[in-house]
Parts: C-alpha cells; sequence; structure tokens
C-alpha cells in the first residue's frame, strides 16, 4: 500500500509500506476512506516531537471500513465503517477506567501517527479496536465524522468541559484556528452570553465569526482586555481558552478572566510561560491542562447525527489520498489558502 | 480602648485609640474576647501589603461579644456570641451571591485590619454584620472556633475543596504551618489513602504528624518525588497543596502531581512562579489559586462542634491582650519556640 513516512524533520513521502497486519488480537486493520492532517503534524515535521522516528507513517485521524480483526475483537467486524478516533484506549488501566483514556498507561494514549503506524495510509492498524473505534452512525458523512478524531472532541473536552463554561458566560477563545474554532462550536452548546474570538489574522477572525464567535478582537490593533472588560462590566472573562500554544498566549488567558474564573490551555506547547501568581493568589483562578480523552466522543456523535453541531463546515479542501504531498502544501500554508482542515478521500483523485 | 496599631514597615504598638463607632446600618460593634495573630500580620508588617496605611488597626480573626447592632442588623444582637471571620460579605453582589464572598465586590473580602481597622484590638467595628458574623454554638470554646476565622476555613476550602481531594487519594501537603497543618486536617474528611507532608524543618513534619500527616519528608536530605512516586506506582500524587508560598514550592507541586492531577496554591505569593506548559499542557493537570470565601465556615463549626475536627490543637501558646507585642514576638520566631497558632484573650493577664 501507500502511506505518507516520515523521514526526519521537513522530510518525508507517499511511498510504497508493507500492509498493516494483526499483531495482536484485539487489533482490527481498518481501509482508510477518509483522512486529513492535523497542526500536531506540522509540529512533528519541525521536529519538535522526537518520538517521532524515521519510517514512521504519520496521521491519527480517519473514518474507514474495517477489513479484518484480531480473535479478541467483539464490537466491530469486517465491513462496518468505523471513527478511528486519535486516541486509542487498552480499557483496562486505571486511566482507561475513568475515562482519560489520553492517559492511558496500558499501551494506548496518543500512538497512532506516533509510537506506532498511523492514519495517513490506505491501510492502518488499530490497536484495541473495541475500545479506540466507534461506529459510524447512518446518515452522517465520513467527513463530518472525522471532524471527531481529534479536533472536535478537543475543543469541546479540554476548552469547554475543562473550563466549565456555564449559560450566560462570557467566553474569550484566543487563536481562532481549526481547535479555537472547535471550541467556539462547543461553547455555543452551553448558550454564553459572548464568544469573544481574538487572534492576530482577520481571515481567522472572519471564519470565527461564521463559526458563531459574537466579538472578534484583532489583538496586532486592539486591546483584547479592554474588549473583554467592555462585555464583563470591568471583571473579565468568566472562562479563557488558549488554542495556540505560545507562553504570550497563555498569559493573556490569565489576564483576560475575572476573579473566579477559568484558563482551559489546549494549546501545545514548546516552552514554559510565566504564571504571576503574586496576582492570581488572591483570584480564585483554575487554569487546566489537557490531552483529549474522547470521552466525549459519542455525545459529539449524537450531535453531528442530529444536526445540531455542523461538522463538515471545518471541511475546505478536498483531495485524493495519492495527492498528499499537495494537501500538506495547502494545510501548511493555511495563512495564504484559508485552509481549515483538508480532507483527503479514497477513489477521488 | 487599646489597639495594635500599625506604624509602616517593623513599626507596630499595642495603643490607645478611640473606640469603634458605628457607621453604616449594617455595622455591628463586638466587644473582642479572643484574637490571634495571622501569617498575614507578619507580611503586612514586613510591609507587603501596601494596601495597609500608617494607623491601621491589624488583625482580621475573633470570637466576641456583640456590644451594639446598626439599625439594618437582624441575626445577631447585643451579648450574642459571635465569630467575626477575616471575610466580609456585603451579600448582594455577584460574587456574594454566588458564594465568593473573598471577592466581594460590594464593599466586603478580607477588608478587616487590611483596608479597615481590624480585630487586635479591645471592640472593632464590623461591616455587614449579618453576612460577616456567626452565631458560636453552645459547647465550643472561643479558642476552637477561633481557628474558623480563616485556617480552618483557607486550608479546607482552597486546599481540599479546590483540589477535590477524594477517597483514596494521595495527598502531598508542601509546607507544614498552620495553614498547611489545616489542609492536613481537611484532607483526613476526605479519607485519603495517605497525606505526605512536605517540610524544610523537622519540628514541623513532626507537628504534621500529630495533625494526622501519614508521611513525612524533610526535603532538606531526602527528596519528594521519590517518596511521592514511591507510593503512588510511580504516578504521582493526586493532589499536591501549596501551603508556603514562593516560587520553588509551587514548582514542586506541579512536579509531584500524577497526569490528572490537581494543585491548589493556598499560599501568599510576592513573585511569579514558572509554568512548565512544555510538559503539563499533556497530562491534564488542574491548577487553582483563592483567597478563603468562608462559605464552609458553616460546615466547620458543625464539625468542631460534633467533635469531628479538633480545632483547639492548632493553639499553643496564650496570651492577655495587652501581652500583644510578647505575642507576636512569639509568634514571629516560630521556629524557636514552637508557635503554631497564639491566642490572646481578654481578662487574661
Amino acid at each position: 500500500m501507500r502511506a505518507v513516512v516520515y523521514h526526519g524533520p521537513d522530510n518525508k513521502a507517499w511511498e510504497e509500506v508493507p500492509d498493516p497486519q494483526l499483531v495482536d488480537a484485539t487489533d482490527a486493520i481498518v481501509r482508510v476512506d477518509t483522512t486529513t492532517i492535523c497542526g500536531t503534524d506540522l509540529h512533528i515535521l519541525k521536529g519538535d516531537v522526537p518520538a517521532v522516528t524515521d519510517g514512521r507513517i504519520l496521521g491519527h485521524e480517519a473514518v474507514g471500513t474495517v477489513e479484518e480483526v484480531g480473535a479478541a475483537v467483539t464490537t466491530v467486524k469486517p465491513g462496518d465503517r468505523v471513527l478511528v478516533s486519535c486516541i486509542s484506549a487498552c480499557g483496562r488501566c486505571r486511566y482507561c477506567r475513568e475515562a482519560q483514556y489520553g492517559q492511558c498507561i496500558g499501551g494506548g494514549g496518543w500512538i497512532l501517527g506516533h509510537l506506532i503506524d498511523g492514519t495517513q495510509a490506505e491501510k492502518v492498524r488499530v490497536p484495541f479496536a473495541d475500545t479506540s473505534t466507534y461506529l459510524v452512525p447512518e446518515g452522517v458523512s465520513d467527513e463530518q465524522v472525522l471532524m471527531l478524531a481529534d479536533i472536535l472532541p478537543t475543543g469541546y473536552e479540554v476548552g469547554i468541559l475543562n473550563g466549565q463554561v456555564q449559560p450566560g458566560d462570557v467566553v474569550a477563545v484566543v487563536g481562532a484556528g481549526p481547535i479555537g474554532l472547535s471550541a467556539i462550536v462547543g461553547a455555543q452548546l452551553f448558550s454564553p452570553s459572548a464568544i469573544v474570538a481574538i487572534d492576530l489574522a482577520d481571515s481567522r477572525l472572519e471564519a470565527a465569526k461564521q463559526f458563531g464567535a459574537t466579538v472578534t478582537v484583532n489583538n496586532s490593533r486592539e486591546d483584547p482586555l479592554t474588549a473583554v472588560r467592555g462585555l464583563t462590566d470591568d471583571l473579565g472573562a468568566d472562562v479563557a481558552i488558549e488554542a495556540v500554544g505560545v507562553p504570550d498566549t497563555f498569559e493573556l488567558c490569565t489576564r483576560l478572566i475575572r476573579a473566579g474564573g477559568r484558563v482551559a490551555n489546549i494549546g501545545v506547547h514548546g516552552k514554559p510561560a510565566t504564571l504571576h501568581l503574586e496576582e492570581l493568589w488572591i483570584r480564585n483562578v483554575a487554569i487546566t491542562t489537557g490531552l483529549v480523552d474522547t470521552y466525549s466522543t459519542p455525545t459529539l456523535l449524537r450531535l453531528v447525527a442530529s444536526h445540531r453541531v455542523d461538522a463538515g463546515r471545518f471541511v475546505t479542501h478536498h483531495f485524493g489520498l495519492e495527492e498528499f504531498m499537495d494537501a500538506y502544501d495547502v494545510f501548511a500554508r493555511a495563512g495564504e489558502t484559508g485552509a481549515l482542515k483538508v480532507v483527503l478521500s479514497r477513489n477521488r483523485g
């Protein structure tokens, strides 16, 4: 088969590789019908994730068709259409039993396209298939469901649920890329009184508006504190969601919230930030971090199936699998191309 | 009357001042029967709290007898024995209505001995008396109840409840002064599997043991990470409670916790800390800060009245009110004197 293979920083190829084989009795082999590229894949290609080594097939998001299952798999069978989640779950360790699948210590967690071969391929071996795939309901398209492999549960769990967004809240979302937009979509489920999107790029702020932000602030020319305080009797936001991953935006979030407010960090960080405890110790704040656990995936599937959440709107570009190099190029130049999520499908080219 | 008056850094006196008078209809004048000194008072005397100005009567903890009430006060009357809490609550603002009294924006919050005259005096004016005092139940002593004016609710709310201590948890408490000991007392209400006290002083660790710590670690000569990991299958503590207030101990807390763990900061900080987001972003952690709100005071009063919590054990030294300068000296030299809480009482000298 063919797959996107990582060959060290700035080096990848769509190339011939051996077909995946069942290894453990809990594995499934899934034919990839639809997959995508994540910002994390770009981080890997910059060399930011050294655990990814030469020869690794990238990708941790897919919708596909089960081809083969190991002897222990009981939930899915050949021919089933499944969502392959970015998080694999052994289902047996302490973390899995507490629904913190992202922290699985039984061999799962974020492993696809990271510690084992991933989904940017014609086929993929999915470990722990019973607890790492989801049957796709009728009536929803592959590309809608594909958004549930990572970005929608990440924005919802790590942003909205960790941030405890409540009806009436003023929610500030710092960073309006796909993850920030997912948080904006998730926030609306809790009827906030305002969603303030903050970004440096007008094009992203325009997308944020279309996704439901009620106020947009370009912080290259406007002060987001002034904007947020103007909406909150000078108190600050109830919740600030960090969806960038640099110290400045994290520290901005800690300044944007009111006393008693919450900062939910979603961003992937490579450097420490300064925590101004000399100001924050007295202000009853809560700061959370997280890798997605995907415990919300069944809920989000229901929300998509019932048209309460329109997941398809994230998709801006379509490609065939064999066009992976072009797709990477379009996604990496999102600032120019306006790409949010690019979708690659079998039998399209 | 006489009172402890602040005259700038390192300068205080037990001196004659005018008796307090009712100012607002919601005020009470309370005769101070028992009061104490807080670590925060020492911070003020170092000049760390510039909002406290020359001429201010210090103190924010007392048990006393109501002498006079304003026309609007309905809950307490002259002759009633009351706890005067460190937090005054207007009872009307958004924060008060959400039980975050410490963040009151209606004129309350931590004001006694800070923004208005305090309790280290023969009498004190208590604003918002209906919502800032608590009737003392029969059968509990003044000095037991006095511990509910600040340290017990602070350890319980800002440490244990913010840290969401659960049955079976391994709880690390960094700093075994009065606030750390309060957290140790509070943790036991939730049946943790271990309470690890961490401090640089053996005398404090001895106190921690007596208060219920199951393991003690002197981090001047032992590695607390090794100790905590040895108790937790190498995962880390479920909850780490910061009860010191310096960057090192905060950062230690963020290293002590497991993935999915919580850091509850109680310490009063004067400097920023480094938050290692490059390690923490993926670990599902929660970090909280807080000034006590005192919403738990009624609960703690019941726990003391039912002998479930022995509040009196914090008291190591007794003085008459007129011995305030001696009491400050003993408390400031806690390392030598072994002082935890010093109690000053009327009619004792």
